[in-house]
């Protein structure tokens, strides 16, 4: 592709992509198709010869776009908001252009001061103590994986990378709420703790871990010579963003030496709402810190937020210096290669500092204020609605709620009627929402926080919901 | 920031990418900043209110982009190439637009079939047997973690993710060459193998591995009791682009068990000439490969390739299905955030899709055919020019060459006079070469492929080169 073509298809795809921003609300919020269907679209091999730009755009158009869920759809209540917004698109078009891979500070010196420069921002916003520093990593699994890594390399005094896990020595154990996120499990399954060692601690009525319970749990293994090497705190669970409380929590593991990583992925955004910051009281406690700018803070995907007290603890856990990668500068500055299980890296702190830049943080705060204020009042029509009843506190903007079991109904019963209820939603294609299990009940999740709903959206879609109940 | 700002900035945007692309060999290739420079010209808090798109963009005209080193400029010689070309970087417009998540089919199946697809036409492009199956990790650092992890599953009767390696069991061993990546050592100490279960494997002239070292290596271990799960074979290794002969190390494997990841990182995009398929000859002994269409074959990084045969033993090792993520369609669709490390994945193979229907299969093997030829035609100019001599054989499109040893001098001595010739072709910012060490002397490394490089950058690198030394 010519230059002079590229530029012709670049102009065309502005419009197109401010074309969909404008009217993606017209679309179906999920796509009609089943499983297949798209591949079969598909030539099975690849062409001899090359194609021209507007034959590209004519496929994506065509075979491409029906088969997509739309992410930024105002109707898009589903999981959690992974949002994009204008100025982070306009970063990213940057940074593929310049496509710099940014794993040393020598090989794009400008992409290493900025990442330091927007992670010290991100830290002030949130409110986060001054003694940690950031990185971005690509998303919370990776972020939470390298807590536990650098955890179990502390927990065993920086040998277990040396001599293995394999072997003699005292058997390490790992804990975390019941309503964790998988990637916990997942985490201390690949770091070789061994699911065994995972500990599930039980939770209060608000589905947050219950910190005597936790301190019961590692006395407990203490006593069995078990070495307690992490605990995971949940700021907002994905369940139902229950908030673990961390001062008793921070307490407890700065008592025994054990390595607190808080799992703030959705909710650790909200932190730049001082009338939120309730939640991540006692964060000086921990060692390590992540949240998703690409969740709530209108970065586009991917984009983690990793916040560590001891550097030089995820340093010896990480860093590798292989002799083609030494440079000159070494001792002056930071290789962010050595912060994370990448050795290469996108030039991510660009969205993140022209989101930052667009908005501001007065931007910001409005827009997730708006939000919470939006759930408040979903949370309020549920609650007068005798038909639904919510199954969980709504701190931040996620609404868990359901059909009220009838006199009588077993709790098969209700739960299949609230799925079939959210099928029957979920059928229109005008609004996307998911669900949970709280304590056995099968739950209607809606998080707002696509950055194009609007409150008309937020009221259509419980009238929806109301009408289809 | 309003769409209407945003289409106009947008236009904007594609100008100055296409300008960039026009005129960045007019850039110095790195930039004239020292550690420090550009954190300071940047506020230390982020700022209260909004700025409007030209502030954005003027702020990166004036302190990133002099701190970037431009990996897409045509004098772009050092490591390997990362390319970015103008088919991909439309495509990653379009992916930054939708910001769609593609962790789930559910989630964006379009995503999930396309990436089938493009991976399926990657494995015929390469020659590749038809046992694998594709997946897009970011990097092969991710992508040879995962190939441990599941080695290690599979060595422990995937029971490491249960019990954890600690305590009792046969202890596991893992084998690569003297010249294997750095990420190998990271992810065998990453992974709790422990670096002192690393074997390095000796080398043969070339810098590939011996197989009979390996053969001796491993039989050694299983006398000790030991247990070799896995060998890490390089097609193509940083340092010189060696070959690693994966018949014969594969027949080992195979005999003894053994998990053979393949390490083709850089050179497995040069599998799609015919004339090089050589090169992995005896792949279908191996039991995943890797390599990255970010490195040579013109995607923007990051998009590595990673070609699994037995997919069953991935999805024990990173699979999980927490409720919030179960879909109506789970048992017929391929979920990918069950392949790998990260449970959130960009929309990635839409730009893989884009450049091979963008350049086509012939398009592609041009450019590379082309490095290739230039490659040797530097390799000439070295052989006579006397002052210069190869490390190196070069098979590809890397040049490892080094002023030769005058009469008496030691090692030390010329390996400082090489350094200082880099240093001093680097100083004038037109070219950037990086370095390696073979065999304990200083090497200079000249890989061609960066996709703005043509016969003349080639031809003035080696006058500058020739005229510096």
């Amino acid at each position: 592709m010519e230059i002079t073509e590229f530029r012709r298809a670049g102009h065309d795809l502005v419009d197109w992509m401010a074309d969909y921003l404008n009217d993606v609300e017209r679309l179906p919020v999920t796509p009609e198709v089943r499983p297949g269907d798209i591949r079969r679209s598909l030539p099975v091999s690849p062409p001899r010869t090359g194609e021209p730009a507007e034959q590209l755009m004519n496929d994506f158009g065509k075979l491409i776009l029906p088969g997509m869920t739309h992410w930024g759809h105002p109707g898009f209540f589903a999981y959690f908001p992974s949002n994009a917004s204008p100025p982070s698109m306009l970063a990213e078009m940057l940074t593929a252009a310049m496509g710099a891979q940014c794993m040393s500070w020598q090989t794009s010196p400008a992409a290493t001061e900025l990442e330091q420069v927007t992670m010290e921002w991100l830290r002030q916003m949130l409110g986060l103590p001054e003694g940690f520093t950031g990185v971005i990593q690509d998303t919370s699994s990776t972020a939470t994986l390298v807590a536990l890594l650098t955890a179990r390399e502390r927990a065993t005094g920086f040998s277990a990378a040396i001599h293995g896990l394999q072997g003699p020595g005292q058997p390490l154990t790992v804990y975390a709420s019941r309503e964790r996120h998988s990637s916990v499990d997942k985490a201390v399954r690949l770091a070789g703790y061994g699911i065994e060692s995972l500990r599930l601690i039980d939770l209060d009525d608000a589905y947050a871990m219950r910190p005597e319970a936790l301190e019961a749990a590692i006395t407990a293994d203490v006593a069995q010579g078990m070495r307690p090497a992490a605990v995971v705190a949940t700021t907002g669970t994905t369940g139902s963003t229950a908030i673990d409380p961390l001062r008793a929590i921070g307490e407890i593991c700065r008592r025994h030496g054990v390595w607190l990583h808080v799992d703030a992925s959705y909710a650790g955004s909200a932190a730049i709402l001082p009338e939120k910051r309730w939640m991540i009281d006692g964060v000086e406690h921990a060692d390590s810190f992540v949240f998703n700018p690409h969740k709530w803070l209108l970065v586009n995907f991917d984009c983690s937020a990793y916040f560590v007290r001891d550097v030089e603890a995820l340093l010896r856990t990480f860093s590798a210096s292989p002799e083609y990668l030494r440079t000159a500068h070494d001792a002056e500055v930071v290789n962010f290669r050595d912060w994370g299980i990448q050795l290469g890296r996108r030039f991510r702190a660009l969205k993140l500092w022209w989101v930052i830049k667009s908005y501001g943080v007065e931007g910001l705060q409005a827009i997730l204020r708006q939000h919470c204020e939006w759930a408040q009042a979903v949370a309020g029509w549920v609650s007068v609605d005798d038909r639904f009843e919510l199954l969980a506190p709504v701190p931040l903007a996620l609404v868990c709620f359901r059909l009220r079991p009838r006199a009588g109904e077993d709790l098969a019963a209700v739960n299949e009627r609230n799925r079939e209820l959210l099928a029957r939603v979920n059928a229109t294609r005008q609004v996307y929402l998911s669900h949970t299990v709280l304590g056995g009940r099968y739950t209607i999740r809606m998080a707002i926080g696509a950055r194009a709903t609007e409150a008309r959206h937020v009221e259509e879609a419980w009238a929806l919901i109301a009408a289809s109940a």
